[in-house]
């Protein structure tokens, strides 16, 4: 469990900032994470890591020289949102492209996804790659379907030692690409863990017991299993790891591999290395050659007691770029070069931030949206364990707090916005930049993403009309719909595609806007239930890699939540 | 908890096997603990360290260019045994004397001195500083007192890099002395670890609260408090330290420190970061420059939940070795050179074992030596459990498992010379050695002193005497008291000295050996009675400063059950 904490709230603000004061020889703080403390030098493609805090040295552990040039933190096990990519990006960027790479996770995947399309509109070339090594989150013939968990160390490490190197952006993603199709990885866990402030843990191993595959933000495992003897453990995960040999690698025998043994948290060293012990006769056997073995902690999961092997497959090339020297602050080997000029911190959220005009009646419409957010906060408080339960079962439990972040930052930016006498279009617009930007995950980059697309049905001056409302929310519903999930998935958009068909069908049909509202509020919640029931059974299924790294979560609840507390408000919308 | 073990009675051999086979490029397995792949340079100091396992990366993690050049790994927190120390060093010492350093723990003192007077006969120049950091162990004014916690790093650190750099033996004894003079911890602790195959954990903490000041073994601490914020921890470990400035640093106020947060095991990164902003700020407003800060796992106690600060006030002296290039498993900063002479794994007690002649009474004396110790082991076993919570209350709750250890090491040896033809003096002697080769800690240097001593009163031909054998045990009695106890102190020696006087009086007096044996066996009861009801008020006398670091245990009692166990042989000894 988790003890020290200040305000909950204020955990990871002040995790980095103490990581950042404990490390300036290495990093410097930047608006969505940090970046190394010198310079890119000029042209070097800038390797960006990133993804949900609570699993140091993942992420900004890992920044310097040989390694990654910045890495963008998110809140605790949720992905950062598009903007903390995109600033982390900028300010690591100098002249050779970014490279990005994360662990393959729904949230990251929108996240960086969205990222990468802003930078390449703002004219950066970049690419990405993720991390996809853990073998119990998909079947081998959907590798890119596969979690990343600890492989993420091989596939950055090679990335960052290739971009130190001089590597073209095209040759960092091809070594990156092969070094992810050459890493294996295979967990097990003993015990959970408790966010900052949280009544209770995320996930619970029943004492005795093992959790086989089990996700490091508690998703569901293969099966549940005594936990056996530290041999019987290095066989489990030895044996399953020489079952699936990488494409290219034809047999065990006469290989070579980079072990690394890692420690999820509150599993310990001396544990660790009875169980690699038992590990390196096993590979000896196997006649894999086991180079520079790693045991000991690279990507936790806070103080979860659990341990995974990673197996990179080596090739003369990739084994080449493992030798080179990388020093950041968890993770150093041989020597490397830190001279490169130093910057201090970046200037955060520095850019204009001016209100544009707006009349009586937009500013009417604005001090709406802003009661509609009030509305839209008290219930996500209200309903925030529950969502995290439900979460729980098929995600990783986030989906709660991702949500309360969200709709208090949206909140006080409407708030703030209307109060600067912002009209409507700019409230909406910058509440969504606000809820996509505190809540990160994948519900953040979606809620951001809805409320941007409705804002852009609005205008600063005047009242909007039905039919602007109706094409609004149909207009968010089919950006969703570009994002990857279809009704039926389990997801936000079962709730979201009934809400806008028929919001638009009874607007259409000249309903009042209560009414229609009323109308589509009922079709989301009917669809909410339905896959609010499933979620169970799709956690289950997950488990059994019928469906590997599916999205679903209760998203449609909370649509439907809100849509029915926004009908509290008698004056519509 | 431990979760992962094969036979708890092999978890320290098989966890250095891992350590190990995970880092050959560091270490290399010889006798007693781990040595330098590398050979020491000719006429270089040997840095040897050690203690008991279950703290890594201390001690074994620490091996390597710029810090040791051995480490002596003992039983789970447990000292290692004179022998282990004692071949390590040889295995390390080049030409150029070895330098002992550890933290301050009775059993390690034993252990380690024995260590140094053996290398002393044998040739070789040693020298030794304790490490004594820990301010909530004794009072200022008493800090040769204090128990050695997280500031080993700093103290061996400084004469790892003195001795890379070729400082003689003095001038590292000099700055290793200079670096614990200037070196102060204070550590809370959250809860407990259990030692593997323990069927409860070495200790506990009251769930939401913290043991202030606890040691690494779960020695007691100041007092209990509820756990604060992250920030009132801060607050209180800054506060302690700068309350003692260490002589030489007249005032905090432009002074310069390396501030090391460490962590015990289950408490993680991110909670430390979050305390180690509130630390920086801190020391900022006092005018204190924090240079190169640690946050990270430096002495874990398995997987005990704590931290502690440590802090290195800096001269310039310290500085400039504490900048110098670094290189072990688990410790790296700056580049050093690798380069030397690769030396394979030492053969490991390949020394000449035979057994010298005896004739028909040596060997019936041999015999009844080898019942002996049937009947000290089957006792010892009985006994274990209460032995080891005895010794919770007062010291570090291993003193029944280092017993169990100690008399089936010594039983099994004594039985192999009984049967190789040895006579009785050899028999005994082969069980000294082998009791405290295994058993480590206080006990395991106390037992084994004990019964080298009465072996050297006996012979290989013939039968010893009564008055002999008064003789051999006064003689023990004497030897053990130069190890500093005195009766009062609620150690062995409480029980021992009443035992000896006893027996010698009656064996004077013409008593039978049964008869005398039995009013010194009721002797030692009579003490070990009174020490047992001591010890839980020793423990909170120590929790209050009242005694630090002493050293009491139950080893009276230990001493008492043996004795009247011997009785029920009949055929006396």
């Amino acid at each position: 469990m988790t003890r020290l904490w200040n305000d909950p709230a204020d955990f990871v603000d002040e995790m980095i900032d103490g990581f950042v004061a404990a490390n300036t020889r290495y990093v410097r703080r930047v608006s969505g994470g940090v970046a190394r403390s010198t310079k890119t030098p000029d042209g070097q493609v800038a390797v960006v890591i990133g993804g949900g805090s609570g699993h140091y040295p993942a992420f900004g552990g890992l920044v310097g020289p040989g390694l990654a040039h910045g890495a963008a933190m998110g809140n605790l096990f949720a992905s950062p949102s598009m903007q903390q990519v995109f600033s982390v990006a900028k300010a690591a960027e100098n002249g050779g492209g970014v490279f990005l790479s994360y662990g393959n996770y729904a949230g990251d995947v929108l996240n960086f996804d969205a990222a990468q399309e802003q930078l390449r509109e703002a004219g950066i070339p970049c690419q990405t790659v993720t991390v996809t090594d853990d073998v119990s989150s998909a079947a081998a013939e959907e590798k890119h379907k596969r979690r990343g968990i600890a492989g993420d160390l091989t596939v950055f490490r090679i990335a960052g030692a290739a971009a130190e190197r001089g590597a073209s952006l095209d040759e960092v993603v091809r070594l990156a690409r092969h070094a992810n199709e050459r890493t294996r990885s295979f967990g097990v866990a003993f015990s959970g863990c408790t966010l900052p402030g949280a009544p209770e843990p995320l996930f619970e191993v029943e004492p005795g017991r093992m959790a086989v595959g089990l996700g490091i933000h508690g998703e569901p495992g293969l099966r549940d299993e005594d936990i056996p003897s530290a041999d019987g453990l290095a066989e489990m995960l030895v044996e399953r790891l020489l079952e699936e040999l990488p494409d290219g690698v034809d047999e065990a025998r006469g290989a070579r591999v980079i072990p690394i043994l890692n420690g999820l948290g509150s599993l310990k060293y001396e544990e660790m290395f009875v169980v690699y012990r038992r590990i390196a006769q096993l590979l000896e056997a196997a006649g894999v050659e086991a180079v520079d073995p790693h045991v000991g902690e690279y990507c936790t999961s806070f103080d979860m007691a659990g341990t995974s092997l990673t197996l990179l497959w080596l090739d003369d090339e990739l084994e080449e770029l493992w030798e080179t020297g990388v020093d950041t602050p968890a993770y150093r080997r041989g020597s490397v070069d830190h001279a490169g000029e130093l910057i201090a911190e970046d200037d955060v959220d520095a850019a204009a931030d001016e209100i544009g005009s707006a009349d009586a009646d937009g500013r009417a419409v604005a001090a709406a949206i802003v009661r509609l957010f009030d509305v839209a906060q008290e219930t996500i408080d209200t309903h925030v364990d529950e969502l995290g339960r439900l979460d729980q079962v098929a995600g990783d439990g986030d989906h709660g707090i991702g949500m309360q972040r969200g709709v208090h930052a949206a909140r006080n930016a409407a708030h703030d916005a209307k109060e600067r006498g912002a009209g409507a279009a700019t409230t909406l617009a910058r509440a969504a930049d606000a809820w996509s930007d505190r809540a990160g995950g994948t519900s953040g980059a979606i809620w951001g993403a809805i409320l941007a697309t409705v804002s852009k049905h609005l205008a600063d001056d005047g009242t909007p009309d039905a039919d602007a409302l109706a094409a609004g929310v149909s207009a968010a519903s089919e950006r969703v719909g570009t994002f990857g999930a279809v009704p039926g998935d389990k997801t936000l958009v079962d709730a979201l595609v009934p809400l806008a068909e028929t919001f638009a069908a009874r607007i259409a049909a000249d309903d009042s806007v209560g009414d229609a509202w009323q109308a589509a509020a009922d079709a989301a919640t009917a669809a909410a239930t339905e896959t609010a029931d499933m979620l169970p059974k799709m956690g289950r299924a997950r488990a059994h890699h019928e469906k590997a790294l599916g999205t679903p979560d209760p998203g449609a609840h909370s649509l439907a939540l809100l849509a029915q507390a926004l009908l509290t408000l008698t004056d519509g919308k």
